[in-house]
């Protein structure tokens, strides 16, 4: 799932949005909208303007927060997976992008908390490290003693 | 990160458990525990007592959730990773147990309802697609026509 350019490992992220979050429209006939489908669009439209390289956007059908529209997941090889909610898309897609390219830069996704949006610093839901993740390192052998 | 036996890739699964969220406890000094390291030590129990293959237990600190102790996270490789909360190690170490057997041995993470202990059907926080994970197939080449 590597992608290398020029011999380096390139810097990628997913960034997943849910598409089924219902969100809280009284001015709607069924009071409320599906906020994420609108996110994708202008996620997508915001690379082609910037030309940041590594990203890939894709709908998700359930993210199953449901309580905190649009939420994103941020998932790369071999990273932790952030998963961020109370996103709109007005007021975030700059920083969702710029959040997702600092993501995809850093070695393990966590990214420091002074060079994360405000965004990302409330709306985190959770966060989960990445398969063959281990808290605490074995025990190193001992020395020999002959 | 797929094991094989005998040929055949072994179900596996990492159950990530927080060890960092704070349970309320009137009773206690601080008005709270943490339960996290007791979940981690019962889990390893039940694995050992019941001889379930597959599963390893890792305790994290901090899956960012905070307000739903316990929290764990079930993970595997090329699967939907599902975050679970409100767990308890008395009520509910045989569920996790037998609700990560079914995650690993389904080939999607994506266990049917009927078959999630009632912990997993209220507890879930939130689900996220595997790297790689596409909403909808690309169109099929048309048929030539000639």
């Amino acid at each position: 799932m590597k992608i290398e350019v020029n011999g380096a490992v390139a810097a990628t992220a997913t960034i997943f949005v849910c598409t089924t979050c219902r969100r809280k429209r009284e001015d709607m006939p069924d009071g409320f909208d599906l906020p994420g489908a609108d996110l994708v669009q202008a996620l997508g439209g915001e690379i082609e303007r910037t030309g940041a390289s590594g990203l890939t956007v894709t709908p998700v059908e359930c993210l199953a927060v449901c309580k905190r529209p649009c939420t994103v997941a941020l998932v790369g090889p071999g990273k932790w997976t952030y998963l961020v909610g109370d996103l709109e898309t007005e007021a975030h897609t700059a920083e969702i992008i710029s959040a997702a390219l600092a993501f995809a830069r850093s070695e393990t996704g966590i990214v420091p908390w002074k060079e994360r949006p405000q965004s990302f610093r409330r709306g985190v839901v959770a966060r989960i490290p990445p398969l063959g993740f281990v808290s605490f390192p074995p025990e190193p052998p001992k020395p020999e003693t002959t």
